[in-house]
């Protein structure tokens, strides 16, 4: 393993630029992640941020969309971009002789997009198709509908690419300025892994990010999970379920309490709901469970997909699991869920991507980088008592379910929520 | 970059052994490839493979699928498994000191399953629910359509799941009787990538591997391409459409002139599908051409998804662009092409599991390792004369078209043939 040793430099006007160099390698990694997503948008620009992402893409003052596309795959390069409720980011990956020109190409592209009202049209048509996709993707869309359900109303129940009808109202002049006003030196992060030197990256970033315009920084409607129940009766083969919970924030105590919990109960083909669900029963090929952290609040979810014919019997399991593991927990799971974690963690780091990533995301929710070893001590320090806690603590929240299908067989919310 | 210093072995029952050591990481990757997959199946049984592969994880003499499930994931490790046309894939990912556990582990779900009749019962029920699943996702369905109409009748046409009956007519009898036929130690290639010394890996599948039995080599139908049409009406809010020709096998000549046009044609973001059908006309969100390739035979496919209103303007659009391939080629597409191609393999150099499988499908298809110098001199003889060539070669094939959604104003195969 290449020993860590990441460096950081916060800028004059507050960008911050941090490495995570790797000398065994060729190529680097690097990109711009801004703490902008989703839930930073208004109800009738729903989907802003996203359509921003792909119109970043599509020309500044001095390049073309093709001329962007052109450059950094002419070295062999590649750039991408996406959007999440709570950031948005741009990176890319090349052979480290070519570092310069793709840092030209992120700060061109962040600072100097020109949004043509043209362009932007046909991106609306781009856009469109990518919600259609996800529309007949059943269990990509039943995954927004639980989101919808979990926080009602609110920014964070949205959903990341806008519908259909937010999309159409926006236009340059909107995309534009939300740019403008969200694209702060403090809200962005420019992060490398991989072959990289830090002083040239920064010399690089501070003659290029010059035209950033300082704004007061944003956290967007606070999360305020609600829980409830969304059903959409679909004529197609399988059902999805959603079974949900209130989860912990990024900062809370219990993080690695319920990132253990998230694994022992649905991480792996040694979880319990692999095991009983798909093993023993047989009722569904993809059974998990998974936690969510947003910087105040969080989710805990499990997703099972199956027969029409079956979904009777699947929530009774799902709850009976949930009954169980609020009961007991075993010091051998705990440690087999700290141990995948951890090799989770250490295998993470063969990769400039990921490292890249990691990183970034760790100074825009923390506020620093976090060594693997605080890491590792937080999975150290969770026993048997502190998961038992937390299951406690999470299963008690009020349930959301979303779910789509063939639903007749399906019991209602009142009887789920009475076996919990 | 790690130097690549791959070592080779074939024990003396025909079973082959590889490794590409990388000192600088912690972890190894280790697997088992077969030289078997849907195209070896009769259509009766159309889906044993995969169901093999999910039944080598469902207990042996001496594990329960428990056992099996929580030995590795004790230690951080993760075990999968995959099932395509031609091969079927075990393989693992753990910290070094634990490669001889998953030795053991692999050599016993690969020679001492014992595929008890009601452990299939219940995993029939898996196996269904992931099919419907592929069915209910037209992005996913439309492609088993695609290789049904491309192949007609034959084995390289049938879908790797199996179909909900023909998962339904398989018993303990023949999933175990299946590997008893298939999994000699001719047709297994064991590789390894990362921290791993060779000696001690070759000692490991020496004195696990002893119980595989020897079988005369099949190499399935031999593919041959038809072409034609496929159509699905369905009532979602995309329109899928994939249209191909007759591609290139592995040892063809024109391979890597192949894999240059599929890139420069729809390849990335610079590519000219990309560029005219969702950069200048909005038409679609996914739009991509790339070559498969099998060791008789091959498909080159264009793909993308768009709206039922747009759909009219598509197929048009994809035809130009073959013609306008077909007609002229620049030195300067080659070059970028060629530089993507580059890049991703030397990115894919960085990742123990890309390294492992990559190693274990050059030999099952080519008998031996390619080194990347090879690949790139490949790449590098490929001029505009070349793809200009291939390009002329592949459009000439007679087109399969398979498409699925609202397709009321989808214009005719012969149609679309007429502008080819």
């Amino acid at each position: 393993m290449t020993p860590s040793e990441i460096r950081q430099t916060r800028l004059p006007n507050g960008l911050r630029v941090l490495t995570d160099p790797m000398d065994t390698v060729e190529t680097v990694s690097v990109g711009v992640w801004a703490d902008v997503g989703a839930r930073h948008e208004p109800a009738e620009i729903n989907g802003v941020c996203h359509m921003l992402e792909h119109m970043a893409f599509k020309g500044t003052r001095r390049r073309s969309a093709l001329d962007i596309a052109v450059e950094m795959e002419d070295v062999g390069g590649h750039m991408n971009a996406y959007t999440s409720r709570e950031h948005t980011a741009f990176y890319a990956k090349m052979l480290r002789e070519d570092l310069p020109l793709a840092v030209d190409i992120l700060a061109d592209i962040l600072q100097h997009s020109v949004f043509d009202p043209e362009e932007l049209e046909r991106e609306r048509g781009v856009v469109v198709q990518e919600i259609c996709q996800s529309l007949d993707t059943p269990d990509d869309i039943v995954f927004d509908h639980f989101q919808a359900t979990a926080y009602g109303e609110q920014s964070l129940g949205r959903p990341v690419l806008g519908t259909v009808d937010s999309v159409r109202r926006l236009d340059s002049g909107i995309v534009g300025g939300f740019q403008h006003t969200h694209y702060s030196p403090e809200r962005l992060v420019v992060t490398a892994a991989g072959r990289v030197d830090h002083d040239a990256l920064v010399d690089l970033v501070t003659a290029q990010f010059v035209d950033l315009t300082a704004q007061a920084p944003d956290s967007g409607q606070p999360a305020r999970y609600t829980g409830g129940e969304h059903r959409e009766a679909r004529d197609v083969e399988q059902v999805h379920v959603v079974l949900g919970f209130e989860g912990v924030a990024y900062d809370d105590p219990d993080y690695y309490a319920t990132a253990i919990l998230a694994t022992l109960l649905g991480g792996g083909m040694s979880s319990r709901l692999f095991q009983e669900v798909r093993e023993k029963r047989g009722l569904a090929y993809t059974v998990s469970a998974y936690a969510t952290s947003y910087v105040d609040g969080g989710l805990f979810t499990l997703y099972a997909g199956t027969g029409p014919e079956d979904v009777a019997a699947l929530t009774p399991v799902l709850c009976d699991e949930i009954a169980k593991v609020r009961a007991s927990v075993a010091a051998a799971e705990v440690a087999r869920a700290r141990a995948q974690l951890r090799a989770g963690i250490l295998m993470g780091q063969e990769s400039t991507g990921g490292r890249c990533e990691q990183l970034a995301r760790q100074v825009l929710v923390y506020g620093r980088p976090i060594s693997n070893e605080e890491v590792l001590a937080g999975l150290e320090a969770v026993d048997e008592a502190a998961v038992l806690r937390v299951a406690g603590r999470i299963f008690a929240t009020a349930p959301t379910l979303a779910a789509l299908g063939t639903l007749d067989g399906m019991e209602p919310l009142e009887r789920i929520r009475a076996r919990l």
